[in-house]
This record gives structure tokens, C-alpha cells and sequence, in this order.
């Protein structure tokens, strides 16, 4: 099937010219750049992400053009370096970390930048390093077996333990190739293409084809690679299994990965750490479909998926550019990452969407592409202004129906600086989800205040076991308990099970993120825990009239027909300041539990009250926050702190607090969340060191209506009435309580005072 | 004393009449600025730190000058504020923290600030403000009672529960009558003068004569409060009492108080911390004094010792800014406090030195005042850049016999970021001093790497004991497990005794920093443990044939003529990556011990080795550090973290590695401290992840000599001789080890390979 007869590729050729003349006509109308290219082509070399024309405008303008020169200069850096290393091909040996695949790794980083220095300098000497190295490459590539390292039921590379390194050789490769391919003589290219490219397409589209046409992440990058391969070669019945599926069906391949894995507004659902991993062959596949079948609009694909994903991925940041940790995330990744300088430069070229030019000012570079050209042009005159960060819902699942996240964003009074909660009712997200449903982060402008774990892995750190995932990633880290949401009965949410957990999503119930007073959001998980119905509202208030800092209510209402014992998780950061109820702290410390997480909790200290309301007050940074918690006398305040059964010390030493209510059948957890204060070791000053909540009281729930009273120091009264069931915004609810009527209209009201 | 009759008065008056011109003549020679401001003087009102003609000329530059605009506006803002809130002078009643404490602190600051905005905008509401309060605090001060609050064994106030408050109540609120007196009527004056300013400066020189002789800070705010007074109510007696103390006899006061607590570098014994808030009054008053006597040429007293205090205070901060946290220090304190912004104005403006430009910079205002006015005008041509930190050898005492400390500085490889050791061998630094003898910190560009625990206190936070002093200060920060140095059998140097150790002072054995390649400081112990000879020499080398960043080698020779524990601890800061021994992690969790400190570490785990060497890997903030120490089959390695014996929550809980040594006379410990590699997050890749050490050996030690040998991995062998006795940098000295000859000359010699 790849290698076709002569007649063949040349009638194939010439539908391509044909095709290739029809996209100049279609693309001129969208975009002058990439005409201008098309009509100076000399030679019909086909383009994956930078024509002639364009190269020839990136040189021009690297004088005068900083970011532009910045960028160029790296990757010219980067391969002068690697010719006076000279070239080497080892023998494929080692696993992720080890030599033979850091370096696999370095050469085709190594072949993209000396092809970018080529088509920018002309200088062969890059032009002939990566040929020679493709000439390696061809000597061993055809011969190779799978790779030594290789695991069962883990796709295999050749060159690489994992197949997933392979495709994202092959992406990186043709690329280099691409750049230089003028300046190669025929026999070489002959050489090349048969023995290398043709090889490790043939390898990852045909011996692979599970993970070829798998709707996955893996799948992605080895239909990215395949398909560009495919344009290079010019072999479209390559660019159609990459488009379509192996079978041509459309049953798989890159649509079907457009539809299938991303929700509507653009979320992954394995989450934003790897859908920035994601977004890099998507964004690269697409852009060298629009340069060379623009007539797929595949840009315009599913109301302009590409762009809407490129977007919600950088949404989903902390105002570090960090990724939200949901799942199996490296807290360290933000949107500085190369993946997204490809992916927004990219975006920002065929969606001219100018809000993401902040990110690509804060990339301090752009790609050395048709798409960074047009970055660096924009840039020249472009006022730097902050990323907008905005509340947001954003739905999971390919139909929005698979729960999802919202971000509540409101400014905490201090300049350009919001107050984050991130509320997860999404989907399993695959083998890298945690069984954290219901769970919220919470962030204070940079800083985190309610946090989540992320992953327990040293990324390619060797002496942690070669930067893979940790044994306590699975132990502690995708635990119930290791996030900020209820365990029942000390066990995680669907017994840890991913299968059981894949089949059912958490539901929104209702939000409503466009009040600048109030955003609200609330969801229900009813499949985490047999016989268990848990519905958790959040509000993000602030009442304009004080100067009250914006703060959250949390309502966690549960349902059940046996008694538990319910644990809901705060994994707060900072040092304790004062609480409102005593505790003792323990003379020896022993692990919180034996299982599900709690293993490698040492249990700190246990408090009771027989106030009304339990109250956390800590220090981060020099802010205050406090939690106060709807308790009775039976409750238990226990603080505990991450590290036990932790033998090779690869666990952070996090603080945790909990609140634990014993033989429980229903029950409300309501808590407030404050920020409150904060410390000036400048002025030495001192503002609002204590929480202001003078009570908390449930007022009434049922399956109806659940209605909860906050009451401030200074006898501000919030009163939310929650709607649990036939949600509809125009209903008209009215209810009596102690002789007290409450009436309002929609899912919820907040009355204040 | 005080209430000289009225034909003194007159005398007086002449007598400062012909003063003031003199001092102008003799002022004009250096200071132009202030000779225009003399010569403009209408009514003779004396000048504290702003002239008339200086306030004309800075609100003339409000309208292009950035920084002064800045400053003066946030000035007027607090006073807009002020006025409108209104005046309130309660009753004292409160401790620190408490309400009444902290409205008079809000008074006398915002009673400057209208000083201030009266001044610049002679706006008589200004003036207003600060008339009525002092007309509030002149109705109620004269029969004021001492504080109720005060407390045994600590000067007491009357507004404040401390008489240190008091005093700095008066260093403020004189410089805001001053600057509003034009506008006063005289029947106001008086009755503000009488029953506020004398009374107070009568309280704080008279009634409390034992603190204002003290030769301590405190001394130094209340001198310089009344001294300043004396300036305004022209009383030269009260001058001269600040000056000479209150005999006059030149015993106490502030020119003494300026020989005796500072070293000849300008080090102030209690350390960096404290001396930031001490530099204030005695710049503050320097500057009167400057402005009033400038025939007393304060600021060349002592050599400039004053200059040199402001320089020295500033170098003893981390690349943060924050000072270094010798003694009872907070973290969060660094050089953009208020006091150092006046300091560092006043200290530009009399020495001219524009190295501190980078600091005024950064601080982002300047005061409102003389000295301010010329940074502001400097500031205009100013081309930013970084606040030059040195390799600095600082004594310690009088007379820079009492010990000191030794910056280590050299760059870390990374742009503008140094690697920096601090090695503290200093006196004991008063009753805030710690017992932390040969305790080294360490940090690599901003951060802490080797850290000290700094003070157990919450400033100001009155849930922790209202921001006093932790209990936990005492029992942990203070003893010597809390820092990287020795421990012998579980006790702390000197028994903790301040008394003792006060007493007597480590020595400087000899140092050398400024060679490019290696910065070498030797220091030695002999009384903190009675019978107990310790040296530590710590070396921070560079070998510019390699890539290797910096690295120390730390010997740390102890001679005893018992056995006993040795316990070296190193407080560092990260993630355990990797050991190359065996440990083995507790099950529960006990401490460490039962007092002097180890009460606080829960053990975490203990490792033996057979090796000769045990190394600790660990990761911060991205980067890998390893702890390479010679040991031999009898050492322990012990792991442990701060929290254990802390009922409120009141410790951060900060990891610890100890090499343990049991049973030991004489031993020498020899670590190398290695930074060496780092993670890149947006790159994914791991450089250098582990240590580079292959052997550590103690080639030689006895009385005269201890030689040590480091081999790298590659091979490199550096061998550290160091001469233990008569030390001398020109005497030659030859010993055969093992048939080796060793020869060189000076007091230490660093071969390499």
C-alpha cells in the first residue's frame, strides 16, 4: 500500500498539482501570506508549516524584527551546536531518560533546528546535516526490530521504548526534512524517503494501526506525522488514512479525533496538561491540511474547534500561566511551553484572534513559520496587556453532556489580580484522571490556596524511577482523599475503578457565571459511591456595598439510605493561624488510615466543638484565609499532613484538614471560604486577621430545596436557596419555613440582609 | 531641667542663632542644596529634614518627577484619609497588637503624612490635623500614668505598653510638628511644646534615663527622639544630652552609641534585621544633627561609620533583598522596608555614593525630605541595574575583634544570579542572638537552599501571642540544632546561656575572598562546649577549566579530650531525590530527641553506609543539589522534620539531614556542597540530576594541619591543605604525608589535580 508503483505517484502528482493550484485559489481569499508563498513556489516543494516566500521574509525582517531574530537565533544556536557535536544514530537501547533515547530525542530537535537555519541562511552546511543524519537514520531504521525496551501492553517504538516517541520523531523529522529537502540530491532523497520516512510511516500507520487509528492523544501524533509525511512525500493515500482512518471511513483518523475528543468549547478531557501536549500535532496537522487542502476548512471544522480548544487550554491556567493540575498534570507545565508557542501562533494566524497575542508576547518567541511571521508582525505593535482570564463554564464529552469544569473568577481587589475557584465535575479523563468529582482548587491571584496534588512524578528524573509515574501517584495521588471533595467511607470514588468511573460523568445542574456579584455553579455526581447522591454548589459573592474581599460558599449536600462516614478534604496551604475550637495535637504520629490514600496521611491532631461552626484560619504568603464549617458536636476536625508510607520520600509534605461527621445517613456540609486579610512585613501592619463569620446555619433541605445563612460580624446576612431538582432559570419557586416565605424565581436566590 | 525660664531661653535662642549661621557657612562647603535652603529661611524655624526651600523645590518637580509625585502622593493620600476618619486619641490600654497600640501608631504616622502634605501643598487643613492631635495627646499626656500593659523587667511607656514605642512615637511626631509649625499659633505652640513635647522628651530622658543611656537600639530612638525635639524647641541642653548622654560626659548618647555598637564595617551586633529598624533613628538624627551642627560632621564620625552601616546592612541581604536571617529575624523583612528608605536617601545624599541608586530604585519612592529630593533628581538619569552584591568579610565587635561573618559570593553560571554562602562566626548579637556558632546558609540566586529558621514569630499577628516572640523561639529557633553547624551530645553551645556567650566571641582564623576561583574563610570555636576546639573552613571554589557550577568544601574539625556526640545538621530545603546509601523510614513518628531543640524534629528515617562517602540529592525550585560527607560504617544519617512537641501550629516544618558521629574525641566532618544540575519544565529535560563526587578522604589531620582530597567523577582532584595555627600569609610550610610532599605557602593552598 505505501510503496506505490511509479504511474501511480504520478498520476497521484498530478491530481496533488491540481489540487495544490484549486487550495491557491480557495486560500487567497483568506489569507495573503500564504498566496504570495504559493505563487512564488519554484520548484512545487509542497509546504508543511513555511513557504519560500515566507522564509524569505523572516530574513528580511530579522533585523528590525527582535522576537523574530530572538527566536531564529536559538534555533541557528541549536544547530551550530549540534554540527560541531557532530552527528550519532545509536543503536536504540535505552528506556525514557536513558541515553539512546535523550539522545533520539535531541537528533530530531537537533534536524528541526538546522532546517530552520537553512531555509532562512541557505548555508548547507545545515542542509547537510540533516541529510547525513536522515542517511544514519536510513542505514538502521529498515532493519530494526522493536525496541529492546518495550513493554507489554504499551505500543512499542524502534527507536523508542514507546511508540508515542516515534510518531512525535516522525512529526519533528519530516518537518526537517521539508525545510532542507532542495537542497538534497535525488538519489538522497530516494534514499531518505524509502528507508526512513516511508519506514516509520509504514511502521506507526501499519504495523501500529491500533494506535494509528485509536482516538487518543497517541493516535493524534501518529496521524500528524503520517499525514505531513504524506504531503511531503506527496502521497495522498498517506494523507487520507491520516485524515480518515486507516480504513478511509472516517470511523477514525484526524476528524474523527477533532470530534471525538474535545468537548464543544475545546476541552480535552484528559485535562489541560496533556491537552497542551495535545494541541501540538492538532495544531501542526491542521496547519499543513489548510496550506495544502485548504478546501477542508479544517480550521472552520466542528464551528471552529481548533481555535475554541487553543483557547479553553489557556484558560485553564493560574495566573502563573500554570495548568490547572487536574489529573496526571506536572504542576511546574504553563503555557510557556513550546507545544502552545506552535499551537497559538498557529491559532493566532488563522483565527486573527488578537486576545492571544498576550501569550505570545509572554513566549518571549515565536515558531520560525508562515504563522510566526505573522505573530512577529503583530507584535510590532502590539501594546502588552495581561490575558484576559475569564469566569467560564466549560462543558466535557464530544456533546457538552459529560459534566465539565467552571472557573470562578472575580478580582480580589488587589490590582490585575482575580480570586480562582475551579470547580471539577468533569469526566473520568481517561487513565489519567483522578477520582476527584466534586473537588474545587482555589487560588488567590499567583498563589495557590486550595490545592490539588497533580501528579506524584519527577518528570524524566532519573534517580525517581526514570521520571515515570510514581507508585504514589496511584496510591495517593488519584485518591478521593488527596483532593479537595468528599470520601465515603475512607474509600475513593468508584473504588478507584477507571472502567467503572469512564462509563458515567458527573451532571451540571445549573451556573450562572455572568453576574459580577455572584457566580454560581452547581453539580451532581450520583454513581461515585453506591446508594449515594452528592450535589456541591459554589458561589463566588461579593457584595459591592463593603469592602469585603470576595468569598465562596460551599454547599455539599449528601443523600443516602445507609449511615457513612463522610471526610471532606481541604488540602490547604500555609500555617495555621487560629481556630475556633481546641485541638489536640498527637505526642507520635501514625498514618490516618491503612488504604485508599489515607495510608500516607500522618495523622496530625483531632479537634471537637460544641459551637455551631468550626473555623480554620491560615497564613499563606502573608494573606489570611479562613474555612468555617457548618460542625455539630459529633464532628471531627482533623489535621493531618502528607508523607507516611512514603519509603524513597517522593511525596510533598502537604497540609490537610478535614472535617469528619460519623453516622451520617443525609448531610450538608456548608462552608464559607474567606480571604481576609493579610500582613505587610513592609509596614508591619496587620488587616483582618480573623474570619468574620458569626454563623453559619442550615435552614432547610430536602430533595426540593437546600437553604443555607451565612452571617458576617457585622450582622451581614447572605441567605442561598439552592434548587435540587427540575431545574428550569424562568421557574417560580415558593416555599414556607417557620412561618418565614421564601419566594424567587430560577434555580437559585441569594438574598442578602 | 526642662523648663528653662524665659531669659534662657533668649540666650539659648542667640546662642542657636549664631550656630545655625556658622552651620551654614561650614554646610555650603558641602551641600548646596541645603545652603540655598538656609539662606531662604524666613523665620528661623529649624529644620529636621525638609527646608522650606527644598518642599518649594520638590513641589515644583511634582508635575516630571515620576518617583516624587509617587511618594508625596501616597503621603497626602493617608492624610486625605486621616482627615477623614478623624481624630481619635484614646486612652492607652492595650498591649502590642491591641487596638489603642496601634491607633497611636496610626496617629504619629498619620500626623507626618500631613506634616508632609502641609508642607509640599500648604494646605492649612494639614496642618489642622496635626494641631488638633497634638492638642488631643497635649490634653491627656501630662497626666498620663505608665501603661497599664507594661510589664516588669521591660521599660515601660505611657501610650505604648514599651517605652521603645514611645521613643519612636516622638522620632515621628516632632518631624510633623516641625513641618507644620509656621502655620501654629503660638498660644498653640506652647501649649503643644509644654504638654506634649517636653513632657514626653522628659519621660523618655528623665523618667526613663536607664533606656536612654542604654547602648542599644532602643537607646538610639529615644536619643534620637528627644535630640530631634531639642532641635525644634531649641533646647541645646536636650541636644547635648542626646549627643553626650545624660551627664554629658560623652559616657552614653548617640556619638557613643555609634562607636560602640557598630563594627568598623558598620556591622551591628544583633544583626542584619534589627539593624535596618536601628539605622533609621540614628539616620534620622545624623541628619538633624547634619542640618543643625554641621560642625560635629556626624557623617564622617567614626571613619563614615554611618555610611559604611547603611552599605553593610544592604550587603547583608540575599539576592530577595531579604536580610540575611542571623538571630531573632523575620524572612519577609527585606530592604524595601520604610527605615531603609530613609536611611539609604539620607546616606546618598551625604556621601554621594550612587552605588545605592539601585536600592532607591527598587524601593520605588523616596522620602519626602532633603536627603530624598537628591535621590529623586538622581534617579532621573538613572540607568537601571542590579544592587552590586559582594564577596564580604565583616567583623564583628567595637573594635572587629569579637568574630564576624563571610559572604561568599560567586556567580552561579545563570545571568545576574550568584551563588552565596554565608558563614556566621559572630558574637552573640544580645539577647536576640542565637546560639548558632560556625553555622553556614546557603543560597543560590533567590533561593534558600541551606536554610536558618529565622525567628518563630508572627509579627503582629495577634493569634499568635499577639505577635510577640513564639514560646517555640526559645526552645527551637534560638538552639543550635536549628542550625547548620555542630551539636555535641544533644545540647546547644553554651547551654543556651546568653550571659556566657556573650562573653566571648569565635575568632577569625584567617580568610581570603578575593580571588576569582576560590573564597576561603576559617574560623574557630573554643568556648561554646567546654573542653571543645572547633574549626570550620569553608571553601567555595571554581574551576573555569570546567562547566561545573561553584561548589563548597566544608571541613569542620573538632578536637576533644572526651567522647562525644557529634551532630552536624544541614536544614535544607527541597525534595530528597536520591541517597547513595540505605535508610530506612519510620512506621510512626517520635522526636528526636527531648529539649534543646530536638524536641521539635519528628525522626523520619536514619541510614548507615559502607561506603566512605553518603551523599543527599535533593531538588528545589527546579535545581539539584547534592551533600556529599566523608563518613565511615558507625555514622548515622538521619532524616527528620520540624513540627513535633507544637501544640498551636506555631512551627514551619522544615526538613533536616544530620550526620550523626557517636563516640567520637577529635573527628573531622568534610562535605562538599555541590549545585549541579537542573530540571526544565518547558523543555522536559533533566541536566546533571546527580552528584559528581567519586571520593572524599581525609588525607591528613592534626594540631598544624588538615588536609582533604575531593575526586570527581571525571576525575578532577582538588586537595585543600589548611593551616590550623599561626596563621600567617607569607610563612612557607612543608610537611610529607605517605611519602607525599605537601608544600606551599600562606595559610591554606588548594591544589587541583
Amino acid at each position: 500500500m505505501i510503496q506505490s508503483p511509479l504511474y501511480t505517484i504520478r498520476l497521484r502528482l498530478g491530481i496533488l498539482c491540481l489540487t495544490l493550484i484549486l487550495s491557491v485559489l480557495s486560500f487567497s481569499c483568506n489569507k495573503k501570506e500564504h498566496t504570495e508563498a504559493k505563487t512564488e513556489i519554484k520548484n512545487q516543494k509542497p509546504t508543511l508549516s513555511l513557504s519560500t516566500s515566507e522564509a524569505n521574509e523572516i530574513k528580511k525582517l530579522l533585523s528590525t524584527n527582535d522576537v523574530l531574530k530572538l527566536s531564529f537565533d536559538q534555533h541557528k544556536e541549536k544547530a551550530d551546536k549540534a554540527i560541531i557535536n557532530g552527528i550519532e544514530v545509536p543503536t536504540p537501547k535505552d528506556p525514557g531518560g536513558g541515553y539512546t533515547h535523550e539522545k533520539h530525542k535531541r537528533n530530531y530537535g537537533e534536524m528541526y533546528a538546522a532546517g530552520i537555519a537553512y531555509i532562512i541562511t541557505e548555508d548547507t552546511k545545515y542542509s547537510e546535516f540533516v541529510t547525513n543524519m536522515l542517511l544514519e537514520y536510513a542505514k538502521m531504521y529498515p532493519s530494526l526490530p522493536l525496541h529492546p525496551k518495550s513493554k507489554e501492553n504499551h505500543p512499542a517504538g524502534k527507536l523508542f521504548w514507546q511508540g508515542l516517541n516515534e510518531s512525535v520523531w516522525l512529526v519533528n523529522s519530516i518537518q526537517a526534512y521539508n525545510l532542507v529537502s532542495d537542497a538534497i540530491s535525488q538519489e538522497n532523497k530516494t534514499i531518505i524517503e524509502e528507508n526512513v520516512f516511508k519506514k516509520v510511516a509504514e511502521f506507526i500507520s501499519v504495523d501500529s494501526k491500533k494506535t494509528f487509528n485509536k482516538i487518543h492523544n497517541h493516535g493524534t501524533w501518529a496521524v500528524a506525522g503520517v499525514g505531513m509525511t504524506g504531503y511531503v512525500l506527496k502521497d495522498q493515500d498517506m494523507v487520507d488514512r491520516a485524515l480518515y482512518g486507516s480504513n478511509k471511513d472516517k470511523e477514525t483518523g484526524f476528524l474523527k479525533q477533532i470530534e471525538m475528543l474535545f468537548s464543544p468549547e475545546g476541552y480535552y478531557s484528559e485535562g489541560p496538561y496533556y491537552q497542551r501536549y495535545a494541541m501540538m500535532p492538532f495544531m501542526l496537522f491542521a496547519q499543513a491540511i489548510q496550506i495544502n487542502q485548504p478546501d477542508l476548512k479544517i480550521f472552520e471544522y466542528r464551528n471552529q474547534l481548533l481555535g475554541k480548544a487553543v483557547t479553553t487550554v489557556l484558560q485553564l491556567t493560574d495566573e502563573n500561566g500554570a495548568f490547572f493540575p487536574f489529573n496526571d498534570a506536572l504542576k511546574e507545565k504553563n503555557y510557556l511551553t513550546s507545544e502552545l508557542i506552535f499551537a497559538s501562533n498557529i491559532a493566532y494566524a488563522y483565527y486573527k484572534d488578537s486576545s492571544l497575542l498576550p501569550i505570545t508576547l509572554a513566549h518571549e518567541k515565536v515558531s520560525i513559520s508562515g504563522a510566526g511571521l505573522e505573530v512577529a508582525k503583530a507584535l510590532k505593535n502590539f501594546t502588552p496587556k495581561a490575558y484576559e482570564k475569564k469566569p467560564l463554564l466549560i462543558t466535557d464529552g464530544k456533546n457538552g453532556s459529560d459534566g465539565g469544569l467552571a472557573l470562578l473568577r472575580m478580582s480580589n481587589g488587589k490590582k490585575d489580580k482575580k480570586l480562582t475557584t475551579v470547580f471539577k465535575f468533569a469526566s473520568q479523563g481517561m487513565g489519567h484522571g483522578h477520582f476527584d468529582r466534586l473537588s474545587l482548587f482555589l487560588y488567590d491571584g499567583k498563589q495557590e490556596i486550595l490545592q490539588d496534588y497533580g501528579a506524584a512524578r519527577f518528570l524524566n528524573v532519573e534517580s525517581k524511577q526514570g521520571g515515570r509515574y510514581l507508585p504514589e501517584n496511584k496510591t495517593w495521588a488519584k485518591q478521593t482523599i488527596a483532593h479537595n471533595t468528599v470520601t465515603v467511607d475512607e474509600t475513593s470514588q468508584f473504588g478507584a475503578n477507571v472502567k467503572a468511573s469512564s462509563k458515567v460523568s458527573p451532571q451540571l445542574l445549573f451556573s450562572n457565571l455572568k453576574d459580577s456579584n455572584l457566580q454560581i455553579v452547581s453539580a451532581k455526581e450520583e454513581n461515585a459511591y453506591q446508594g449515594i447522591i452528592m450535589q456541591r454548589t459554589l458561589a463566588l459573592v461579593k457584595n459591592e456595598a463593603t469592602e469585603r474581599p470576595p468569598f465562596i460558599i460551599d454547599v455539599y449536600a449528601i443523600t443516602a439510605k445507609e449511615t457513612h462516614q463522610y471526610d471532606l478534604n481541604f488540602m490547604y496551604q500555609g500555617q495555621v493561624m487560629e481556630t475556633n475550637f481546641e485541638y489536640l495535637k498527637e505526642n507520635t504520629l501514625s498514618p490516618l488510615g491503612v488504604k485508599n490514600g489515607y495510608q500516607h496521611l500522618w495523622k496530625l491532631a483531632e479537634g471537637k466543638s460544641n459551637q455551631n461552626f468550626a473555623t480554620l484560619t491560615w497564613l499563606n504568603q502573608n494573606s489570611f484565609y479562613s474555612i468555617s464549617s457548618l460542625i455539630d458536636k459529633e464532628s471531627n476536625m482533623v489535621f493531618s499532613k502528607l508523607g507516611a508510607n512514603d519509603p524513597n520520600f517522593n511525596l510533598r509534605d502537604d497540609a490537610s484538614y478535614m472535617l469528619r461527621e460519623k453516622n451520617k445517613k443525609n448531610h450538608v456540609f456548608v462552608n464559607v471560604i474567606e480571604p481576609h486579610g493579610n500582613f505587610d512585613p513592609k509596614l508591619e501592619s496587620v488587616q483582618n486577621p480573623h474570619s468574620d463569620i458569626k454563623n453559619i446555619e442550615l435552614i432547610y433541605s430536602d430533595d426540593e430545596y437546600t437553604i443555607v445563612q451565612i452571617v458576617f460580624k457585622n450582622d451581614e446576612h447572605y441567605t442561598l436557596t439552592i434548587v435540587n431538582q427540575e431545574h428550569d432559570p424562568h421557574k417560580q419557586h415558593k416555599t414556607t419555613i417557620d412561618n418565614q416565605i421564601y419566594q424567587w424565581t430560577g434555580n437559585y436566590n441569594l438574598k442578602t440582609n
